[in-house]
């Protein structure tokens, strides 16, 4: 419906409108790429800590992650297949002084200077965990693996929708080893987050979901996704009061990871996987959203959750 | 002499070895990119607080940026004529289902898929600051505009000297006003960012120093910028015992910003800028390399500093 599309989009908008106001975000000048101010950072901090505290000493080892990923890794996400039309590659500069002239010269006469620039072994991070999979032992123990890791991603995806950042952070908790152990870990992760969401006050509730799965062949891969249930995402009001969005969620990646990163299980099969993500800045603004933009003033459950 | 550049490699990769054995860092399979340990983000986080600290309330008002700069706003920085070398663009995905069957025809036949993208309006971000002379008001008033800003900075330089990351985070302190108050803020940060730097036990230094401008014009923007001693770098041991390594600079742009962002001063003329920085991840380093990799046993004073 048109008009339903027309009064979400107003209802973004006007949220967008009141944290730029407030001064928590400044638009950066490309749709959906925002500087956050420090009360905007504290918050999210405090959500990351939050997070962590709800692991209950379980969490497992911690990694921070830089926004990038070498292509290499890039290549077996699965990512190419699934959501090419959001991932982003990195490209330099390589040539010498009369290459730089070259690139110079297109620059002040406001051509497409990137076309001068060369492919890096680079790309940027789309999710927290593909980071890690790479790095972690190709023979994993009975009892499995667990971790908790955090790092900036990249979905390009330009919106209006404050809640629909291209750059924004993920916090996650991961389980790898027997499937059994990873669905356990993805459903007990699920209750722990809607406890540890709605001791912030937000309203959240859990769905079955499908990522947006690309193009013709997509809509097949979304549709297997839901009827298997491997996808849960924990959502409340963010821009909007009437569409929820997902601010955190569940995910078994049955032997998906396993298989590309060549990693077993020491019964012999392919390790399974499963991945618990808190979206950091989602959190934030549903707690804008909900709790107003002055934070020192939100009800004083939340600012101990958060800040204790 | 190449045997003491033959020794410095071997400092370098001797002290790479043991934070990699420590588990600090993991070395994500491309020259230059870590990850970091959760013990490695605690130092970061204490760093980054002791730096706040410092600035005693005069730091101005906060902002956390994300990797990413809009690409009209990098070509204004002055990077793409002084250190195109370092610089990363984005190229996204533009295509549909038949675009997309090629992109994966490619992938899957070891071919560059890179090359079946194309340029987005987004680069890496190369300085904090970059980030923040778009966005001030175009007018700066009598008393000068101060910033804290933080925000992870790309640099395409290959190495494995652990002390030089591509992807690493910079906490700056800018001034933007007057000129005599930019260089005012430049010495006074420089003094204080020697008091921080050795309160956690570091054997620093302050040095006239100069930006590695590219190429042959490059050699004359260095000395120039050596003549008019515009750049200072407090140096410590970090990879090497004998070669000392920036882990902070203090900068005088003149109006270089104030030109290319428009930004006059109340007096009518063009504003000039100043900047901090500390290098988040170098002043870690800094601290592996002189108290040991052990975080929990560092000397009493240090601890106290940076988790007071």
């Amino acid at each position: 419906m048109d008009h339903g599309r027309e009064l979400v989009e107003t209802e973004q908008s006007v949220f967008r409108a009141a944290l730029i106001d407030a001064g928590l975000l400044v638009d950066a000048g490309v749709d959906g790429l925002y500087q956050r101010s420090g009360a905007f950072e504290r918050v999210v901090r405090g959500i990351e800590a939050h997070a962590s505290r709800a692991a209950a000493g379980e969490g497992g080892a911690q990694y921070y992650f830089p926004p990038l990923l070498p292509r290499a890794d890039f290549e077996h996400t699965g990512y190419l297949r699934s959501f090419p039309n959001l991932l982003g590659a990195i490209e330099v500069f390589k040539g010498g002084d009369a290459e730089h002239a070259e690139l110079l010269k297109a620059v002040d006469g406001g051509e497409d200077w990137t076309a001068r620039l060369t492919p890096s072994d680079i790309t940027l991070s789309s999710a927290a965990c593909h980071a890690l999979y790479p790095h972690v032992p190709l023979r994993i123990p009975g009892s499995g693996l667990r971790y908790e890791v955090q790092g900036y991603c990249f979905r390009h995806e330009p919106s209006l929708d404050p809640a629909r950042m291209q750059s924004f952070r993920m916090h996650e908790f991961v389980y790898i080893g027997e499937a059994s152990a990873a669905l356990e870990h993805r459903d007990r992760w699920l209750q722990r987050g809607l406890t540890a969401l709605s001791d912030l006050g937000l309203d959240v509730t859990s769905e079955e979901a499908n990522d947006p799965f690309f193009g013709r062949a997509g809509r097949m891969l979304a549709a297997n996704q839901r009827a298997t249930a491997l996808k849960f995402e924990i959502t409340c009001p963010v821009s909007s009061q009437d569409q929820r969005t997902a601010i955190a969620s569940a995910n078994y990646h049955e032997a998906h990871f396993g298989e590309e990163f060549g990693l077993t299980t020491e019964t012999g099969g392919t390790a399974h996987s499963a991945c618990f993500g808190f979206g950091l800045e989602r959190i934030a603004l549903a707690l804008f959203s909900r709790h107003g933009v002055a934070s020192e003033s939100w009800p004083e459950s939340v600012r101990a959750a958060l800040w204790p």
